[in-house]
């Protein structure tokens, strides 16, 4: 199986059209109103600047693929997408990142409170479109629909506990399996499981078997993690719009850095041990500068590369599971022609 | 109208139990399992400490004085209290605090990016037990009870995003009702207006006229709230919890020091506006004392604890209002018996 003829245009124009319609809907459920300086103004940010809209597109099309219409799907999709916006916030602020979306972060141009404070008045908001959207729901399909979003949430916040643990205890007996449960948590259940889990589980009214949708998921997230991870190092800033090596600033345990922790050279051991216990502000682009060479001098970047190309083919197979009660037709081959997309996009 | 006889007893007793079931309630709505160390060993230390338990006492009593029952609120008011102690995670970090009910806060022990997850977690957490507690109401009453939940979020973020906004941006041009604007959003919502609101709420099966609960539970939580800025500065750390003199690090612009703001004299102006516009780790140990021996001249204490002898009265005409339509008996006595407890609180 490989990418259909319609491919990139399809996937390059749903998601433009989908991003198009779930901005504007994000800003009609976040007020305008005061304190608009230091609350809302700050929360409407995010969310107004250009994003790839990947989340609500899967879910609106998953919904459609198993029977239902754009509008059964569509606040969940907006819940879905500021519920992203608000971890990016809390992200940014516990990365100490200079940049989202190809402008400042908000906690780089209004400090690390008043951000906290506006990335939590965007959960609150998330769950209010989510309230208002289920409240239409039979309370059966409502109580499931609202449980899939804790069970996403909270696996989100496990992953990057897990993350942030690893950097702070400077955990470095890492294989790439702990990688991959890792982005299991971190990304993958709410970047693509958990849209496409909700997206069949709306669109069919409840009767969807959505279990094969989390092995098709996990490769599919797991294939646009590691692209982001390597797109980190190796993009064009102005595309990506975020600090180029910021991963690699912050100690990110990356598929590629695990790469290198378990096959550098018994010369740069040293410095390796001491780049991981550094804290995140005594690492100068010279000592960044050295770690990048080591990863380029070990193979590292291609041992990742190569390992999306063999998450990717797994996630083929299992389109196949995942989707095989649900319409042919282009809803089904967006979601397919996403698995090249992952390991192509520039941005 | 003075304490009734059974006040202090009443109110000690009934928070001591309030608090020990919704400390037990909430332990066990919070996973013990892995990451424990990173994430749910830390969402459980706050929840697991002492409190007063005064908003979901608060939602209790209202809920049976207005016919319903204990069974009836507790999942609510439990909520109330995660959601309560998920703000106070991300005030602490806010705030930089180094204790919180007696030992130290969450950031200080583990820093301010797994903190600040864990309290996000706790958000989500708090919202679970909220939906499965609304599931078993009516749709229409389930709709009421989560839309003044998020109001409440709402109006608590905004007060916060406010209060830390007169930080950063040295907002001194401040009067004592831009301060009771302030703490009406930033306190007294979710500590009292909310608890009295949803407990009605409940207990009436959503036909209790909550109205007047706004005026009464403002004053209440305006009462509570100003002697919580009291005890800052006076208070008995072993019994208050929390380092004294800590809003004075922070600069937070509370009753007194709106006072001496505007009532400082010539030759001292210069010193507070200096100090207003430090950043928080400028602040000394010597400044701080020379700030609060400014405070001690200027009759800034006295006056606000006479201001909140006012509130008081105020609180008590406005409760005769708001329990008009609720059963006398215990649960009305102890709302009432708050009042002077509010004054008197040694934590």
């Amino acid at each position: 199986m490989t990418t259909t003829e319609a491919g990139p245009d399809l996937v390059g124009e749903t998601l433009a059209d989908v991003g198009r319609r779930v901005r504007r809907a994000m800003l009609d459920a976040i007020p305008d109103s005061e304190p608009h300086r230091w609350l809302y103004g700050m929360v409407r940010a995010y969310p107004s600047r250009p994003s790839k809209a990947l989340r609500p597109a899967l879910c609106l099309a998953a919904c459609r693929a198993f029977g239902g219409t754009d509008e059964d799907a569509f606040p969940v999709a907006v819940a879905i997408e500021m519920f992203h916006n608000a971890f990016l916030i809390h992200d940014d602020i516990a990365d100490g990142s200079s940049h989202r979306r190809g402008r400042p972060t908000l906690p780089a141009d209004h400090g690390d409170a008043l951000s906290l404070n506006a990335g939590d008045a965007l959960v609150v908001l998330a769950y209010r479109v989510l309230r208002r959207s289920t409240g239409a729901m039979s309370p059966e399909l409502a109580d499931i629909v609202l449980g899939e979003f804790e069970a996403m949430a909270l696996r989100t916040l496990e992953g990057q506990a897990t993350e942030l643990g690893w950097q702070r205890d400077t955990v470095t007996a890492l294989t790439p399996e702990d990688y991959l449960h890792l982005i299991m948590h971190k990304t993958c259940w709410y970047t693509t499981i958990h849209p496409l889990r909700v997206g069949a589980i709306v669109g069919s009214g409840g009767d969807a078997d959505v279990r094969d949708m989390v092995r098709f998921g996990f490769h599919l997230g797991a294939a646009f993690q590691i692209r982001d991870d390597l797109l980190n190092l190796t993009g064009d800033a102005s595309l990506y719009g975020k600090e180029i090596n910021g991963d690699l600033y912050e100690g990110k345990r990356t598929l590629a850095l695990i790469h290198l922790i378990d096959q550098v050279s018994p010369e740069h051991r040293g410095f390796l041990e001491q780049y991981l216990s550094m804290e995140r502000h005594d690492r100068t682009p010279e000592v960044v500068a050295r770690l990048r060479s080591l990863l380029d001098s070990h193979g590292s970047l291609e041992f990742a590369a190569d390992y999306a190309q063999g998450i990717a083919s797994a996630a083929l197979d299992a389109f196949g599971a995942a989707f095989a009660a649900a319409s042919p037709g282009r809803d089904a081959d967006f979601v397919r022609a996403l698995i090249p997309y992952m390991l192509g996009r520039p941005s």
